[in-house]
């Protein structure tokens, strides 16, 4: 167990941003409201996913759309948090524990705020290990925990409750059709999950490694070292390019922003140049002789060339110099069962093999 | 109280069809259903307004969706009652009643399923005394009943629940839009009303009207009389032209079926042409001078010309020779503050006045 502070949260917005592969929403309003949270003497506390009772009841909250509409609509605090006790009114039960649903992003951080806001405990652990763009694509659902019941909540106190939904793709449907009518951006909670569901399905220390993975680059920053070599040793990742943002074609289909970054290289990179495509995160990331440099699941971290500030989706623009990271996604990103959801298939390239970046996430094992 | 016989099916599919003013949905398949019902030894009572105890907690109950693509799949049988079920669990109260939201068309006939699978009685009242595109277009929630809790569910038993919504036009915008990801079509319920809520907002004696009007055509079929006259006597409604369509303009338009009638007036009006704008329902009749004979919540009928069967919107097409009837609204849709929702202005005719066709709902008074 470890408690949260507002260094902590400092960290965890670095993290949580570079985690995000781009996508997730921007931390940073969260990291604010969850500092406000606790300068009203809230506590926030971390636990593992091995000191979780066995008679526990935890769901995943955070916030849900686009973050080209969503990343400042889904920081108002009491979405999710609404979003949560909705469920628990279905259920008759009240949750014991939260967790984030995506390590990356916004959704890293949110559950800290409904933590403060509760006095629930935050569990060590998530269902990406990073973002992805679409609620299916975690391994609580990956693994057979039934997606439903779970809420969505406003601004405005409007409640949708999901029950009976058994296909976690039927939910993604169902839930971002109300989060366009909520316009844009809603709290939500799901699904509901017991300890031996969290033991068999969550992948575990992601809190704690996107801590670490921000205090690596402050730490580096304070000591005007090598931030990005930080954050490749914190994640056990690898460079694969330095350059500069040349080109950006963005655009918003059915709620999510998709499209492609073009890079031309600097350093070591000079006279290369590199593509990615995006859909909310980053998917692939192509050389110009158009060979794979890593592709999704694996993590595609674009972050600044000096600082290692995570560059996220919304915010990549025109004349960023910026290193771009692969890290090895989580070991249960990458059985035959969890490929089918979110490799790269799934995500509209047929044709591209899964071909995983060596090591281990977080540089583990 | 009265009982309903496989007869008064019979009746109430042709009544609520004509009072469906080209929408609704066609009650035919329902009118199976709960024939159906009744040869298992179900039984379906009917109440009136004032036998309704004190204590009794009613819904809405039917099905959802635009008739183009609903017509035939909104009448499956449980989906209605799987949403009233959720609505149940989510308010930890068992309704005691059911009726229909609007009296028109195949939700007039879907609490009839419900009541049989339940043996809860149906109430002789509705939310319309006809039927409307969109869910907040009812005396229920323009007189300010609350239009949540409410659920939605279709045919895989998918449930969604709605709560916190005080305004009907967000929950038609959610409930829409979850429709569609439906397929289409929904079963709903919705929303819970308490008996003073009732005899202060609902139409009473729609059912029975339905009962009477269907009975009517049937008995001057019989007797190779006069069908259309015998459905404007049991209405109060007045013939406003005889003519053949002559065309159909029809498109599908965020689930609601929109477009225009022309028709060649026969007998009488030979010589003439009529223009019916609809929206699901028919909502304005034109003649050929520009003058207008009848407009919403007014009710524009279309029957045939000879045997009174109602012509729905999706059904209408070249060369049917029809009667057109206006039947005055239900003095509950008359008053300003129900204009407002339900009035020509409500369907874009900001220049139309509500010129009400003299007369009274049903012949009352």
């Amino acid at each position: 167990m470890w408690e949260v502070t507002a260094d902590t949260l400092e960290a965890l917005a670095i993290g949580t941003g570079i985690l995000g592969t781009g996508g997730g929403g921007n931390p940073y309003l969260g990291k604010l409201e969850a500092q406000a949270q606790l300068r009203l003497g809230r506590t926030i506390r971390v636990v593992g996913l091995d000191e979780v009772p066995d008679d526990a009841l935890a769901t995943t909250v955070g916030g849900m759309g686009a973050p080209v509409v969503g990343v400042e609509r889904i920081q108002q605090g009491e979405e999710a948090l609404r979003a949560m006790r909705a469920v628990e009114r279905h259920l008759g039960r009240r949750f014991t524990h939260v967790l984030p649903g995506e390590i990356g992003g916004a959704n890293g951080i949110q559950p800290m705020i409904v933590a403060a806001q509760t006095g629930l405990p935050v569990i060590d652990a998530d269902g990406m290990g990073r973002a992805f763009p679409e609620l299916q694509m975690d391994t609580f659902t990956i693994y057979g925990v039934r997606p439903t019941p779970g809420a969505l909540s406003d601004q405005h106190g409007h409640e949708v409750v999901f029950d009976g939904i058994a296909d976690a793709v039927v939910l993604e449907r169902y839930a971002r059709a109300v989060t366009i009518q909520m316009g844009g951006a809603a709290g939500y909670a799901f699904p509901p999950m017991t300890a031996a569901e969290l033991r068999r399905t969550a992948i575990p220390g992601t809190v704690t490694l996107a801590r670490r993975l921000g205090e690596a680059v402050l730490a580096a920053r304070a000591e005007h070292a090598d931030p990005v070599g930080a954050a490749l040793r914190a994640t056990g990742g690898r460079r694969l390019f330095s350059g500069k943002i040349v080109d950006v074609e963005r655009r918003l289909v059915g709620g999510f922003a998709r499209g492609v970054l073009l890079l031309d290289g600097l350093g070591d990179d000079e006279g290369r140049t590199l593509r990615i495509d995006f859909q909310n995160e980053n998917l692939i990331a192509r050389a110009s002789d158009g060979s794979i440099l890593a592709v999704v699941p694996d993590l595609i971290c674009i972050v600044d060339i000096d600082s290692a500030e995570p560059i996220t989706t919304e915010i990549v623009r025109y004349g960023l110099r910026v290193a771009v990271l692969g890290i090895p996604a989580p070991d249960l990103l990458k059985t035959p069962q969890a490929l089918d959801v979110i490799g790269p298939a799934a995500f509209g390239y047929p044709d591209v093999p899964y071909a995983p970046i060596p090591g281990r996430y977080g540089g583990w094992g």
